[in-house]
């Protein structure tokens, strides 16, 4: 009788979970944009008005609705070569969905407060900090799992390992910079966001095999 | 060592993903129907009379869940022979799921406006744009999969492949077609919605492939 | 080249999309639970009166949590025995899908409002209508995928399919009593909702398969 | 024809179905932080002012989605020993799932109100309950699949399943001690509430199983 403390899991559920709180975080972004009541009609002369005034909450939405897809696409390729789960990298996710799920409160801020000339860089700041709370536990729970290939198979390319580490340190220090920058200048910061979140559209190194 | 960017991946986490996004757009669209308050029920004389009075959400709530419905029957039938996926198809098809779980906001506006006829053209018009928004997304994944075989079955024949092209380009100019209507003749606009939806009831062509 | 229309497909996509659907459904029942502003807490002398005033929400959430959970479960007993699936199923399904997806609306109103006397057999109507707005589909789903074993196994017993035909009739007869009720003996009609329910914790019959 | 009345199933589709209700509860959490209009930054002197004064809500957020996750994750190893599902248990598990779907509501009650010295107790109280309401079908649950090894392996070790039973007695010890601080003493009730979930970062148990 042998007792194992924190043994290794199938990924199954713990894919199955994540799916589930991606697809609902990204969906309900949508809920954040505010529907008319005929006040503001009246305010905004019509309702093609209304709707086209809208435009930061949509712009904040497409940003958000990305950057959740960008987070899922990646998560989706790590767990290509993370292949077993145990305690404690569970408990490292939730941490890591935490961060997902508070996505949607910074976007609502940024797209209600972004046109608002004394609100703006706080709106920024805001937005900045939803995009940065998940870079911690990404990068702690990469750090996990490859280290002494715990949870990745026995032959990943130890060089692909490690170049992986560094882009993932380069998606901190992006992060950190945009956040510098959005106190004072938020539109560097909001174009910083942009640019990093856009070269996640190029597709990442396929996983690297040692051969036995 | 060999690097192969843009591998390969089975479609199983985005299935999983889809599946949650469009089973989460379906059905939050129950809370874009208003609760009454207290006053609303004294101004309409009772609970009945106002639940009666709601027939426009009701009406625009049957029409979205079926839309997306139909949306997601023809995901699945697309999926029947798109059997492998990879960072470019990934990143498409969130610009799609985008689109999908933006239709909960542009049916809210049609069931709470449509009865005024100063706002029924523009909440016709968001309507449209609404059931509009996926379709480019669907034909360009479409496309991408279906290019050189790249992303279905070798023997899935060209003929069948081409016909549903041409369906699909058509669903572009049914949508383009309400779109226009819905400035000046919103009523023709809603039928063309309806009728080209309605389609969607017959069974799709079954996938056909070539004998070795 | 042979054409099939309307090709038999696995219900794996199917069920998953339910699943979502469902557990969206049963979890979003909780946000019809009114939270307290400063003015109500004062009104109602404090928080804990005010959570306890709320117990008709609570019985609500509870009723229908439990109506939403008893359709899962009853969906998953069926789907035992319908194995496989069609166009048309799942067109059906989404018009079953959508019934219940209306049910945390009705929910909310019957929350909202029994304690009001005038409004107490509107709000059980509404609650009766939407408790009997899955029936139908329920029904047609079921005719459809056992009519000639369509859907089936060819070697299920015919007396247990007849068998629950005349259950799932009684149903119906069920639903609308407890509609016919609700217009002038409302309390009548709640009984018969629960006492309906509650006959479900009972386990379903073993479908049973004849020997070849 | 041998009629087997509640047969055992497979626990995919409750799995699969449980994955989706953990995830939306934890997801909508978000939903609960409240979004500040105009007036209130004018009373707060500034967006960074209200979003800093919001960490009540951050707090009662992390603490919640925490907790959900902790459940979660204990549901995901309880479920590697129970194997099997019937009908039974597919009710048990809408009560649990009923609890656990409720938190988002206590949460948001924690949130509003705890720094409000005339309010905290009662807020205190709500979330106590709140964590509380899943214990009772978590531990009938047990019991109940592992009686007379009915839903688990056969082999699974006696002195394991015997253990566990008095860890989850030792829970709902726990909790029942924080409900009852919470009404004068609401400061110990939260420490005892962060400590019982802490002791869950640790791995659980690994499941023994006799040799044959």
């Amino acid at each position: 009788m042998l007792k194992n403390k924190n043994p290794l899991m199938s990924t199954d559920r713990l894919l199955a979970f994540s799916d589930g709180v991606f697809a609902i975080a990204i969906t309900i972004l949508v809920l954040e944009i505010k529907l008319p009541k005929h006040e503001d009609l009246i305010l905004s002369h019509g309702l093609y008005n209304y709707l086209c005034h809208l435009w930061p909450s949509y712009l904040s939405y497409g940003l958000s609705f990305f950057a959740i897809g960008v987070y899922w696409s990646n998560h989706h390729w790590v767990f290509t070569f993370i292949i077993k789960s145990n305690h404690v990298l569970n408990m490292l996710h939730i941490w890591f969905l935490m961060a997902i799920s508070f996505l949607p409160f910074t976007t609502a801020i940024l797209g209600d407060f972004i046109l608002f000339d004394e609100y703006k860089s706080a709106a920024v700041t805001a937005s900045c900090v939803g995009f940065l709370l998940p870079v911690p536990p990404v990068f702690i729970i990469y750090l996990y799992a490859v280290h002494k290939k715990r949870l990745v198979a026995k032959n990943l390319n130890q060089k692909f390992i490690d170049k992986q580490k560094i882009k993932l340190l380069s998606g901190i220090v992006f992060s950190a910079l945009a956040l510098c920058f959005s106190f004072n200048y938020p539109n560097v910061s909001l174009i910083i966001i942009c640019v990093s979140f856009a070269t996640f559209l190029l597709p990442p190194d396929a996983p690297v095999y040692d051969e036995k």
